[in-house]
């Protein structure tokens, strides 16, 4: 015997038909509420919500205790979120939800480069650095020359492309948990007339996300690990075009099977090629006889209409 | 052509199959995701929450600008939500979520009294009142003498059984929503020997859940309105038999129909009978020519085993 959702229900938890009525009753009751709202895309929504809602609570027999949990997880939550920590963000990315809204919105289109989570640390307002500039801004790490093409599924250039990027640095943070005001990390530019685009920034790291929160605790509870795969963020903006919100991931990385916002594409796993000391730089820049790396990330951007197609 | 739930799918929101299998694949990893939990029920919870969490998404096929909404939205509530205004219970609430668990809980067991919604103004250590007591505290609102039995589901009566109740003002307002400290409308007392209880309460009035925050926003939007049904609130515990949340409600109230948390249950619905100025009293207290209200509600509680019954 199955319940509405194809899960299998052992004898224990089978409401009797009484029982069964009483809850499709509640359910429907619910739904009804909220026929008189005016926008049909907010009725669809709340009504789905609901459904979804109950099938869950009904499935899985919820105690009271658990439901207690559950609003008191969301509180906590909600009390450590602010403006530079956002749990609801890692609940949903840990969730997978966030990865799927992502696949919903970016459907496979040509060979459009693949969309991935945008994660909880992107902020307004990075500077903007020339092309072949350096976004570290003093944050620690190997320095790494990332370069490549903005095109259109057509191959055709996209020049003036906005490509913001972001990443945490070598001990896993992002500028916005160092505590102060410092911007380092993240910057945006703009690709040139033939749609290239350069920049320095930090081979990256893997490193956990922010768990000394709810999120942390439910992870801890259950076994997961909080850590991410080694990526660097890109979101990549042209009129006419579908923005691309994605990362690029490091080839090797041994985390890439068990990245814990599930963010990780085959498409996006990219060769970071270590450069011993010494070897010459493509701009010339000296490190003083530390290694640096070097990577290639071709953007191609789907048309803005992909988004509705079937 | 239905989708997994059984929803409705039109042709502008069918995924083709390489979409369906690279959302299914996603919804697979985050269920495995859970494996090595070593909580059996804890890793029930998590995948099946995983799984209607993303069957909601991908059946209303949820854009970005609607996912940033759900997540500001949550946002918004855990910064409202303090010791004293709860915004994630009113959510629950207002979805059916919590008279969902309720029904789960408290399965219909011979003739004990239904259990409705908790709500999210109970206080522990509201202060104890002798049988006949008030429990206004200076609350205003018309006078209402509350009396009736506790017994078990054969009759028998169970003295020393704890009654918490608790209630609004006649303005619609609980105590914790004074702003100071003032304890009103709260009280615990105990059934006597024969399992009798009374007390002065005041007649319920309805009144909107607390609606200046997000939940309240959400109600507006969808065209629903944050009226309660009058209401008198129980908790009745004794040891041996299953607790029982629940509330009284008002012959009569038009809101009956349209309670905003669905708390609602026929044999919830009690007369509560005006009584004109100078009508004598069951204890003798005196009004000074003003009328009173008076009901009676007999308090029918299942065994602790009924929880756990099928």
């Amino acid at each position: 015997m199955t319940d509405m959702t194809g899960s299998p229900l052992t004898s224990a938890n089978v409401p009797g038909a009484e029982q069964a009525a009483v809850e499709d009753t509640l359910t429907r009751n619910v739904e009804r509420s909220f026929e008189n709202c005016s926008d049909p895309r907010l009725l669809q929504l709340m009504q789905a919500l609901v459904r979804h809602l109950h099938a869950f609570i009904r499935e899985v027999r919820l105690t009271e205790d658990e439901w207690n949990s559950a609003i008191a997880f969301l509180t906590a939550a909600g009390h450590i979120t602010d403006d530079k920590r956002q749990e609801f963000i890692l609940l949903s990315d840990v969730l997978g939800a966030s990865m799927q809204t992502i696949n919903v919105n970016n459907r496979a289109w040509k060979n459009a480069t693949e969309a991935t989570v945008f994660g909880p640390f992107f902020a307004e307002d990075a500077p903007e650095i020339p092309n072949g500039g350096d976004i570290a801004g003093g944050a620690p790490g190997q320095p790494c020359w990332v370069e490549g093409t903005v095109t259109d599924t057509e191959g055709r250039p996209v020049p003036g492309a906005r490509i913001e990027v972001w990443e945490a640095d070598e001990e896993g943070l992002y500028d916005v948990q160092y505590g102060d005001d410092r911007v380092a990390g993240r910057a945006h530019l703009y690709a040139d007339d033939d749609g290239q685009y350069s920049f320095w920034g930090l081979t990256p790291t893997p490193y956990p996300i922010p768990h000394d929160g709810p999120v942390g605790r439910m992870l801890e509870a259950t076994g997961r690990s909080p850590m991410r795969a080694s990526h660097l963020h890109f979101m990549v903006t042209a009129p006419g075009l579908r923005t691309l919100v994605t990362h690029i991931f490091v080839a090797g990385d041994t985390l890439l099977q068990h990245d814990s916002v599930f963010g990780v594409k085959d498409s996006l796993i990219k060769a970071f090629d270590q450069q011993a000391a010494g070897t010459p730089t493509p701009d010339g820049r000296e490190f003083n006889g530390e290694t640096w790396a070097r990577t290639r990330f071709d953007i191609v951007l789907a048309p803005a209409e992909a988004d509705t197609a079937v």
